[in-house]
């Protein structure tokens, strides 16, 4: 029988491997801009978006190898974006996963650079990871390159500053969770179908399905956050109310797995196990 | 006869155009992001880099057109590493270009916003640059990753701010010339002859070219910024005296207009003239 947090933790294995393989020494120079950008990859984190990736190249019925270096491109993106979010200027959080933040640790411009490197690091990553023959030769770059722009993560996190402490309204709320949240788990998605040369048909159903899973994930988390008494202005909570925000989510992970279903045989069981649990983790 | 002036100022216009087009509207939402980013990026600038890959490019006999993506990613690159440097956990600078920096005219969040965005932008047009058939298809990327990472420009700045003030000594000098500033324009004329798909021997004379080229460079202005009043203690002066320091960018001159006799023809003139009118600047 499928045990999913069985192959969640192989993956999870699999890609802590090679962040380490793939990031600079920690004794390289500058010591101290390689020391933060390992503290800040390597300090713990669900590496749900590397696991979506892999997940997707083998439900596209690809290699999880080829995938790799897609997924830790996906996860250095990621990590980079916590980094400078966390800064004085933005959300000013001195503690994340229960460490000090990085510019805590290594002072305030050490985690501009380190969040600086981490991202053309994942983007040298990208460069390396291959396209399937049916796609252009750049398309894994151009995926994650719109997700992390001022269209995707970067513009939803200027829009949600911009709230400072105040409402925002359900357009405003949605808008920025589809920036800030769902657009990485799109282009992980899609980068790992890219790698494993999926079909268009395949490509399009784990594209729907990445964006459902994240828009069910970010109000997961919201509620989390909600009951251990750090809620968010600018979440789905203050916007929707609870019990709206419950029902949002339940939609999101039914279309999450109902997009599964274009999969051909049992491709797609391990995602649609993956967001279950995600949709678990609120009751 | 050949006009430098003319070659650059061509070069520098369609450059202009392109770097336009290729931004997201001032209004798209969030508009004070992208009001940001264009006022990093548009407000001026010599372009030099970009103008660097274009004459690489013909150099190693392609088309300028086929360059103007890695170009334009250039620049974009190039502006980013502006807009963090003068932050005010940086140099803190309130003045660039003789305009208000951008974080003094958006706040900090937008101004080290923009700067992501900015990145994330760069590598997007370069994963849409055409690597010749001799070349790898992320080459490009790869070229520009590699500047911009932490064994290229951000490096190159950790170590510069470790020194808050301090007297650096030659070596560390050296250490931070050679990646905040030489590899950047080692990158833009690598990108722009594997966009015109280079013979290697012709690439590894760019590339030679470009490395003296940016230390000579990197002189003239530690020059003029003495003359003009504000010296650098991370400065070759502050290392070497002026004397030795006009003497080290001749000879980088020099070695740049050098390497370019392995280039077929006249293909290396302009070029040489780059070089050589930078040269005259500290004269």
């Amino acid at each position: 029988m499928f045990d999913l947090d069985e192959y969640m933790e192989k993956l999870r294995t699999r890609i802590d491997t090679a962040i380490d393989e793939r990031m600079p020494p920690a004794d390289a120079r500058p010591a101290v801009l390689h020391r933060a950008m390992r503290y800040a990859v390597l300090g713990g984190g669900k590496r749900l978006r590397p696991v979506l990736c892999l997940a997707a190249a083998e439900a596209a019925g690809g290699c999880r190898e080829d995938a790799l270096d897609a997924a830790v491109a996906v996860e250095l993106l990621h990590a980079y974006t916590l980094i400078h979010d966390d800064l004085p200027c933005m959300d000013d959080d001195a503690l994340r996963r229960g460490k000090p933040t990085c510019h805590v640790e290594f002072g305030e411009a050490n985690a501009v650079l380190a969040g600086d490197a981490l991202q053309a690091l994942s983007f040298e990553l990208a460069a390396r990871a291959p396209a399937g023959p049916r796609y252009p030769a750049g398309q894994v770059v151009i995926e994650l390159a719109r997700a992390a722009g001022s269209l995707g993560i970067v513009g939803g996190q200027a829009e949600d500053i911009s709230f400072a402490g105040r409402k925002a309204d359900t357009d405003t709320v949605q808008f920025i969770h589809r920036r800030k949240t769902a657009e990485l788990f799109r282009a992980a998605a899609r980068m790992g179908a890219i790698s494993a040369d999926a079909a268009p048909s395949v490509l399009e159903a784990l594209t729907i399905y990445a964006v459902e899973l994240g828009l069910a994930f970010q109000i997961a988390d919201d509620l989390i956050d909600a009951e251990s008494g750090k809620p968010d202005p600018v979440s789905c909570l203050t916007a929707y109310g609870v019990p709206r925000a419950r029902e949002e989510s339940r939609r999101h992970t039914a279309n999450a797995v109902a997009a599964l279903e274009a999969l051909p045989g049992e491709a797609g069981m391990p995602l649609a196990a993956l967001a279950k649990s995600i949709q678990a983790r609120e009751a």
